[in-house]
C-alpha cells in the first residue's frame, strides 16, 4: 500500500510528467477532483475512479472526507493515486493529506507537477523572473485561509513579481490593499484557463484590473515582468 | 523555423513533461548546458547537439554568445530546442533568449518544466504551502544580478516561505541579512541535488545553517513549513 500524491500539471494534458504517467499506469484506483483535463485519466485505464470534486448542484467533499477516502483506499489497494491539478503542494492541501495518511501508517510518495503559478505564465511567454527586472517572485492565495486569521495578510509583498492564485473572488479588495504598497500604474496580467484552448489574457494596471471581466480559474500576475511580456508580444507582430 | 525553449525539470529524468519529450523527438538540433541528467537527450537521438555550458578548465559561454548560436541555428533549422534545467523562465535567462530571437524574426515557443524551486521540496515531502502555516512563498536568487545594483536586495521578504536558488555561494552574508528581519531560530532546510540519487537534506536554523557543509546545486528553504516537513518525517518512522 502506497498513496501517490501526483501533480497533473496546469491544464494542457501534455504538461504532465513522465513520472506521473508511469504512476497512473500502475494505479489500482485514482482519486481526483476538478481536473483541467480528464484526458489524463486515460493513463489509468484499468483503475477504479473516485471523484471527490464538485458536482452540479452539490458541494464538493470536505477535506476531512477526502482524507478518509484516501485512508480507506490506501488500506485496500497497493497503488492509490491522488491526482491534483498543478503541483500537489501549491495550495493543493497535499500536506494535510500526507499527514493524515502517515498518521494511519500508510506510506505516501509525492510526485511534483508543473504548477499553474509558473507553468501558465511561462507557456504564455511571460517570464516570472527576468534579468535586470525581476529577481524574485511571490506566489500567494487570494482566498485567504480562514484558519489563519490571527495573521491577517497585509498584501505588502515586496518581491518583484506577485502571482495570485484563487484571486478572482476577492480581486477588488485584494487589489485595494496591494495599492497601499504599490504604484496604481503597476502593470497586471490576468491569465484565464492557461495552457488550454480557452486561454484568455487580460492586461491592465492595479488601478483598472478589477473593473475587467475575469472568470476563474485565473492567475493574476503583477509587476514589471508584465511589461517584458508586452515587449515580447510587440516583437511578434 | 521555430526555437523551443524547453524546461527539462529538476533532475530526475522522469520529471520531464510529455510535451518536452514530443518536442525533443522532432528536434533538428538541441542546444543545452549543464543538465542535471543527460539521459534526457536520448529523446532527440537524431538531432545535432550543441553544448554551451561549462567545460573543465574553461568558462561557460557568455549569454550573448548563446543568443547568437540560437539565432544561427534558428535560421538554419526547422526545429531548434534550447533545453534548460527546471522551468526556462525561473532564473533561466529564457526571457533574454526569447527577446533576442524575436528581434531577428525567429518564432519562439516556450514549454514550461517542473522548476527545482517547487519540484525539489515537493518530491522530498516538504510542502512550500500548508494550510494554517504558509499561504505564500517567495522564490529568490542568492546570486544577485549585478545589473540590478541600484535596487539592492533588502532580504526582508515577508512571505511565509522563502526559497533561495543559487544560494550556496553567498549563503552566510544573505542569511545575516535575513536575520535582520526574521527570528534566528526560524527553521531552514537545504536540499542538495534534489530528485537525483545524490539528493541530500541538511536541516538547521537561520543561526546555524551557514556553518554546515553545503554544496551546489542546492535550494535553501526557510520558514515554518520546514517544521511541517519534520513532523511528516517523524510520522514515517
Ligand atoms: C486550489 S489552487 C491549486 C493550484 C495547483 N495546485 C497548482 O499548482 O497549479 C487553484 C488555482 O490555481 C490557479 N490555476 C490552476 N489552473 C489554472 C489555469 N490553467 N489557468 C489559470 N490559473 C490556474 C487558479 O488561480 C486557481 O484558482
Ligand atoms: C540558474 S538556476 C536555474 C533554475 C531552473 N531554471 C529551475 O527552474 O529549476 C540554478 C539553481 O537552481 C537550483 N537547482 C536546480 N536543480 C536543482 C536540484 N536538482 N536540487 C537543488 N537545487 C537545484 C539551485 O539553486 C541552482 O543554483
Amino acid at each position: 500500500m502506497v498513496v501517490y500524491l501526483v501533480g497533473a500539471g496546469p491544464g494542457d494534458p501534455d504538461l504532465i510528467t513522465l513520472k506521473a504517467i508511469k504512476t497512473l499506469q500502475k494505479a489500482d484506483v485514482v482519486v481526483y477532483d476538478r481536473l483541467a483535463n480528464e484526458e489524463i485519466l486515460k493513463y489509468a485505464s484499468g483503475a477504479a475512479r473516485i471523484y471527490v470534486g464538485k458536482r452540479a448542484g452539490a458541494h464538493s467533499k470536505k477535506q476531512e472526507e477526502i482524507n478518509q477516502i484516501l485512508i480507506e483506499q490506501g488500506k485496500k489497494y497497493d497503488n492509490v493515486v491522488r491526482l491534483k491539478g498543478g503541483d500537489p503542494f501549491v495550495f493543493g492541501r497535499g500536506g494535510e493529506e500526507m499527514l493524515a495518511l502517515l498518521e494511519e501508517g500508510i506510506p505516501v510518495e509525492v510526485i511534483p507537477g508543473v504548477t499553474s503559478a509558473i507553468g501558465v505564465p511561462t507557456s504564455s511567454g511571460l517570464p516570472v523572473t527576468h534579468r535586470g527586472v525581476a529577481t524574485s517572485f511571490t506566489v500567494v492565495t487570494g482566498h485567504e485561509d480562514p484558519t489563519k486569521n490571527e495573521k491577517q495578510v497585509q498584501w505588502n509583498y515586496n518581491a518583484d513579481t506577485l502571482v495570485i492564485l484563487m484571486g478572482v473572488g476577492h480581486l477588488e479588495e485584494n487589489i485595494q490593499k496591494i495599492m497601499e504598497h504599490k504604484d496604481p500604474q503597476t502593470p497586471v496580467c490576468v491569465i484565464e484557463k492557461g495552457t488550454t484552448p480557452d486561454e484568455r489574457m487580460v492586461l491592465g494596471t492595479l488601478e483598472n484590473i478589477a473593473q475587467k471581466d475575469i472568470k476563474p480559474p485565473a492567475l493574476v500576475i503583477i509587476g514589471p515582468v508584465v511589461d517584458v511580456y508586452q515587449s515580447i508580444q510587440s516583437k511578434k507582430r
